[in-house]
């Protein structure tokens, strides 16, 4: 252990320079964010980190519903014949899917086993493109039903050989929009809709700046026509896709036989889209947040913005404390923060003092409050903010304490974002011209030990995806994206190949 | 048909007195709420319809959150020696099982079959006892841990060979919350807990009165000590079970291990309980306020609570009505209606207005106004109830609309609940002492024809279930529950068996 290890004692261990991967798992357990069930590859979320999902949801919902969609809900299970109506779309799914045979158990010589074996075998749902077009197949009849602007929230499963917790679960809860279209016009813009409400909230609400792109041919959605994606920075300066969104053409209406009446009476193939965003989020969150003590959650994310921590010195004051407690915490409480009503939590558990302030130190919550004899004498509190040194104190007077609560959180929300836009900004690299120099920026300096490295590289590219693809095999980079935002191309080499380039690309290692 | 079924003529057919069971599937038809798919048993829930299932997670979801419950997620699959922990428990629930069996598909000879073997088969959570309580004893260790409070928004399957939409599906939605406590007391309140908040819920929001009271022991929740319900009263004077709660003693404990320091430093196995109720309570809402034009929903459940009709008589002032129209809107948006904002829909489609009404009459918005051009010259507008006839118009002042829309709402929602309360006091009989009576209560005068007949018995019991069950096999009548509000039995004797009474019961026939 070195000499500054010894000296910076952590609340988390390993601390993110020394294994990130490692300091990831720490974070979640520290925040008490979630944890691995004993059914393979599933998580359990618990309260902190369902709190998050939910605040998630509520936002994004919002937003969902401003743009005209509505809520529905179609079946877990998906016959095997659907999945298998739109052949790249299964070929894309069939090596992950877990298959409901049987319908009953009955015991046999003292075991429990699966019987009521069914004709069809059923999918549990991956993905619901082939469900839901069969329903909208039988909702769509003339233009005068379009466009049709459906989102389910539901939870899909995709079996993983290596779960990581947010990351990559057998079991995820996500969001699904799909919609249909009269044009193709129109079709695309919903596309762009999607993605651009995904970047607002993930900006606005978890702190996460975003490069948004188009995906390759060979990264597109099973089945799509066109993909595209938001890519954010981890702060390993690793690349995580946190949203994608998806042009289907007609490729699914004619699968699942979409079709109506144009305004001339002519019966057509629609167009459709589908969108998704997934408790995924919360990995970004927490990659690009938490610190060496665990997680921070910003304002808006955060299951409770303030916590409230009596301190009980002595037994005799304990009832007035906590009245004293209540009374700051109701009036707060009638506060609304960011469209809600700020959430305030008192801890009144019977546990030391100290154990219980780094708790919500480690889950990250925006501010704490304590109030004890002195501050109950004075009329005052001592508010400690996330974002800064943990016994930096902020004394106010209680009276100040709703005017200032505000401003201070939206002051925390803009430094998480300042802070990760800097991180991306720092470690994107837009000079990088010859793969002699990419090769470099991607290779660890010491091969035995990990170390944070490399980061996003912005470059000519051929646009040769195989070639690409098998030069970068080594260095365990991809294509992220073709940025939006492309420059215009006037000469120029591909960065990997060599070759003509014809468009700008985003490269990156990725989770 | 009947002279009588000639002159009026209603938007759903059949009437409920001609037969319920059909009418039943006809409104959820003619009210947009759900369909049947093709994964076999599971429902589609449709926007009208998973509009209200929202209404009731956010009332309810709210009133778990107050009594200091918090979410959490738990996985969809459930290890089949999990289910096995609980002899009673998996022989509840073995014979409706989805059971998966394999985790990918492979093409043979052109045809995809389920590959990949699972060494242990999963099942889908018919419920989340065996999965919680295993997350439980980790999370539990001290009596400082307790109580532990957490619910789950999930969906659940159990098997169905005679689905009916929202009463019984394969796949369902519901809340299920589970609960562990350091002492018996404090677990059987917190089941009492739950039973009355459902009670308030279904009676405030959806407008059901209910009848408490616990199950029989031949009733009780696989595996539970003591099973609480809820019994709702349907048009066709059925019971339906709206919600039930459970305590579960220590017998849950034992079987997953959840044990704890209590004061005294000595480890002891701890009480649980668990609580749930579903998207069932859509059909219960459908059949205790649907009527023969369609569904009638009461303004806190539903999606929206009023619908703006502009009327066009001419191409030429469309925009100008839209623009009317949108100002009332926007005016009605600022109101907050039952702790949310109150939800308006301008309905600017392209279809015959006479068309249109019909379909917001046969969803049971509680509120529609119509503005037409002879409207806006008079600065006013004309509305309709949903609980007074089609064409019952109220003319209002523009201006007056915000101040009277609020106590029209309450009113409707009061009416209804008025509504269903008059058919429960009606048709429950509290004088039946003896089984001949009983029997011709609950025999329908024309066995050739359906007919709408019986209702709820409150009488006298002795308390043997088995004898009961086997006399009032031929009738489908069931014993509902043993309400909670006994009266004190002094004598007489058993409506079914004739012998001592010991307590009262409640009868029915039952969804």
């Amino acid at each position: 252990m070195s000499q500054k290890n010894k000296m910076k004692r952590t609340a988390v261990t390993p601390r993110r320079d020394e294994d990130y991967p490692k300091w990831y798992q720490s974070v979640i357990k520290a925040a008490d964010l979630a944890e691995n069930s004993p059914s393979r590859g599933c998580m359990v979320i618990k309260p902190w980190g369902y709190g998050i999902w939910e605040s998630i949801q509520r936002d994004l919902d919002r937003r969902i519903k401003e743009t005209g969609h509505e809520n529905a809900y179609f079946p877990l299970f998906i016959p095997l014949s659907f999945l298998e109506k739109e052949a790249e779309h299964v070929e894309g799914f069939a090596k992950e899917c877990a298959v409901v045979t049987h319908h009953r158990l009955e015991e046999r010589d003292g075991r429990l086993i699966p019987t009521g074996k069914l004709d069809e075998p059923l999918i549990v749902r991956p993905t619901s493109e082939t469900i839901i077009g069969d329903a909208f197949s039988k909702w769509v009849q003339s233009y005068r039903d379009l466009p049709l602007l459906i989102n389910q929230w539901a939870n899909v499963v995709r079996w993983e050989m290596r779960p990581r917790l947010f990351l990559r679960t057998a079991e995820f809860l996500w969001q699904e929009g799909h919609t249909v279209h009269a044009t193709e016009k129109e079709a695309i813009e919903e596309v762009f809709q999607a993605l651009y409400f995904y970047r607002d909230h993930i900006q606005d609400v978890l702190a996460v700046p975003t490069i948004l792109g188009e995906k390759t041919p060979g990264e597109r959605f099973p089945g799509a026509v066109s993909t595209y994606c938001l890519e954010s920075m981890m702060q390993d300066r690793k690349a995580l896709q946190a949203g994608t969104s998806h042009y289907l053409g007609k490729k699914f209406a004619k699968a699942s036989n979409i079709r109506f009446l144009n305004s001339d009476g002519e019966l057509e193939y629609a167009y459709t889209t589908s969108w998704g965003v997934s408790t995924r989020l919360i990995g970004a969150l927490i990659m690009t947040h938490g610190d060496d003590d665990g997680l921070r959650v910003p304002p808006r994310a955060a299951p409770k913005q303030v916590v409230i921590l009596p301190i009980i010195p002595r037994r005799g004051s304990k009832e007035e404390i906590f009245e004293y407690a209540d009374e700051i915490a109701s009036n707060l409480r009638k506060l609304t923060y960011y469209r809600d009503p700020l959430v305030v939590h008192v801890d009144k558990r019977d546990i030391r003092g100290g154990e219980k302030n780094w708790q919500w130190i480690k889950k990250g919550i925006p501010v704490r409050i304590e109030v004890g004899p002195r501050d109950m004498e004075k009329n005052s509190v001592a508010l400690y903010r996330r974002d800064q040194g943990h016994k930096e104190k902020i004394f106010l007077e209680r009276t100040a304490l709703s005017g200032r609560i505000g401003s201070i959180l939206d002051e925390i929300q803009q430094n998480y974002f300042d802070q990760a836009k800097k991180l991306l900004d720092e470690n994107i690299r837009t000079d990088i011209d010859n793969f002699d120099d990419f090769k470099a920026y991607f290779t660890p300096k010491n091969p035995k030990k990990p170390e944070i490295h490399g980061g996003f590289v912005r470059a000519k590219w051929c646009g040769d995806e195989a070639a690409t693809d098998s030069l970068l095999a080594d260095l365990k980079v991809t294509i992220r994206s073709l940025p939006l935002d492309q420059k215009e191309i006037v000469g120029g080499k591909c960065v990997i190949t060599g070759r003509k380039a014809t468009q700008e690309a985003l490269f990156a290692k990725a989770y």
